[in-house]
């Protein structure tokens, strides 16, 4: 069927739905969007956006029904009604089995054991009590199995004492590991089985949000890691027998061990340089991998920085971007925001990339935008 | 007033409003767009598209009314409107009086006289019988003073035998120079003064259906005469006293000078590679110039060709690409369609950029895009 003729759905209307939208206007594809929220980022996009529950049987099916091919900017959507729509014959990319597994903590971090992919070591807990067992192990951080997101649903245990801000749910405790830095690789495979991959980037933290904060690409990694990433992230998306996109985020170990930390089946926070330092966006990539066309060109253009646009603590209300202009003097910089109308503390309100040829400056700019720019309320 | 509150407006919903709708994105604009045609390129791009007569006073007039800024992406509108809503105090860039100038080709060559630009010589011709004077002059190019569009409104008059192809009507007839090439300058100005230009890019025409074909950016030029084309479109923009982006065609001629050909106060097709090669697109160079903002760095990232996809003779009817595939496995290439639903012979219907560090593998790919992908209909 020719390209501009398959209906495609997106799950998820926010900012990743946002620029897989703007990605797929030069292909002319025609999308549709649902989202829980009638003033998500992509509502002022498309006149096919649709108001229903993400987590919704019927919302999720009834949506699905209208597309041949549905795609995912989050993973916490119905499973069963994607199940039912890939049986009668939907092409559903990431495949249900993939959603179901990276939507809890849990599975993730069995199938990576039973598929002797290096990760921390872990234990699985189902309530808070059980956390006493492991004292020993402290510190570690305790993340929930299912329904964390953005930093929610992860909590750093120190030591006995913070042993009450764990999770009294179904969870991983995973032992704390000395790292020296976060490093992500995206990939993609269409349903051909061609594989590409991203050069590595690396992020650094906000210490409080537990959000990235900065991102540099590519990854200033030695050689030998950069294509043990590399290889780590196209063997998982084999065996995970994904088409899709799929973010590998890992820890480079402060003894030169690559452990692979979380999976996201869907374009990711730190893809956002591709925008500007590759030929292909990790957007349109998604679009190649599920309609099954060729795979884009993956090589680094231009290093490039990302600094992410939170909600500044204190400020709650109507947005307002203070220091905008001042970050458009800046050769190099490139705004994006999500065209959110309200601002909370540590809200993803948008990112700025920056793109220069020399890297020292570059980490100067990144600095520059990071205090320039802020979000707050009117 | 915050970026995000102005309620912007655009003149025309074809191509280049398309692409301004989406370079306006990534800074949370508020566009609505007018067009004479309820399938434009704009119209499943946006919720806020209208229907009405870019010509008839009252309808922009009307959709000038609920906006604050007003710019155009096509010459042919009503510059009576435009006056009346600008003295009641919107922002209206293009001003109107660079518009009417420049719709008719007869004021814009006494302009450039006035001024003293490089241009050339040409005489003005009222009826076809007055081109009988000028046989001396032959081969001259016959361009109709209003009305004329892509490559419609231009006749060449090889001899006397072409003289009936002529116009019956206000007309330019101007001297044939012998070219080297054809090249193009893009300048932006703000409200401020502030002026950046776009290093000069060069350009191929399709014999036939006098419309550029290739289009190779940086120029390959001398030092001096890119100094040169630079100047001249600086000197332009402001002797126009414009606030906008400016196209200027020039020629460069077998002896080694620069003439101005035609101006555009608007993106243009000869921009299309600044989406890919350089760091600011020409659509967001407009956006930041009639907003006021600093303008954004222009310099070359990357050499880049850019071919238009141009509807195939013979084929009139729903449109149905060929080899669309094939171009997206070529290192480098994007496709840039413009989402009409309806090709005809020579429309254009979307164009690809082409980057790479290597000019000859550049000028390869340029002709193996040509050759692979086809415009038809079913």
């Amino acid at each position: 069927m020719q390209l501009q003729h398959q209906r495609i759905g997106i799950l998820g209307g926010g900012q990743l739905g946002r620029m897989l939208v703007q990605a797929a206007i030069p292909l002319d594809l025609d999308i549709r969007i649902l989202d829980n929220d009638a003033a998500a980022p992509c509502a002022s996009l498309t006149p096919h956006f649709n108001v229903g529950d993400l987590l919704d049987y019927d919302a999720v099916y009834q949506f699905g029904q209208q597309c041949d091919v549905l795609t995912i900017e989050i993973e916490k959507v119905n499973t069963q009604a994607l199940y039912q729509l890939q049986r009668e014959g939907k092409r559903i990319y990431p495949q249900p089995h993939v959603i179901e597994l990276i939507q809890d903590k849990r599975l993730q971090k069995q199938f990576l054991i039973q598929h002797s992919f290096p990760t921390a070591d872990f234990v699985l807990t189902d309530t808070l009590d059980q956390l006493h067992q492991y004292a020993h192990w402290l510190p570690a951080v305790h993340k929930i199995g299912r329904g964390g997101y953005d930093g929610k649903g992860v909590q750093i245990i120190h030591n006995q004492e913070d042993i009450r801000k764990g999770f009294d749910a179904p969870s991983v405790l995973e032992r704390l590991v000395p790292i020296h830095k976060e490093i992500a690789v995206l990939v993609a495979r269409n349903e051909r089985g061609e594989i590409r991959t991203f050069p590595a980037v690396e992020s650094v933290f906000h210490p409080e949000a537990n959000l990235v904060e900065y991102l540099f690409a590519p990854a200033a990694l030695p050689e030998d890691l950069r294509q043990q990433a590399e290889q780590l992230a196209e063997s998982l998306i084999e065996q995970l027998d994904m088409i899709g996109l799929l973010a590998v985020e890992l820890f480079w170990t402060q003894d030169n061990q690559l452990l692979i930390n979380e999976l996201a089946p869907r374009p990711h926070n730190s893809g956002h340089t591709t925008t500007e330092g590759n030929p292909t966006s990790q957007f349109e990539q998604l679009w190649r991998a599920i309609l099954n066309l060729p795979l884009g060109d993956t090589a680094t253009i231009i290093p490039c920085a990302m600094v992410n646009l939170l909600g500044e603590e204190g400020h709650s209300g109507a947005v307002l971007y203070q220091g905008l202009r001042d970050v458009l003097e800046i050769d190099g910089a490139h705004i994006h925001l999500y065209g959110k109308k309200q601002t909370k503390p540590f809200r993803k309100m948008g990112h700025v990339t920056i793109a220069d040829h020399d890297t020292d400056r570059l980490r100067q700019k990144a600095e520059l935008v990071k205090n320039t720019l802020r979000v707050i309320s009117k």
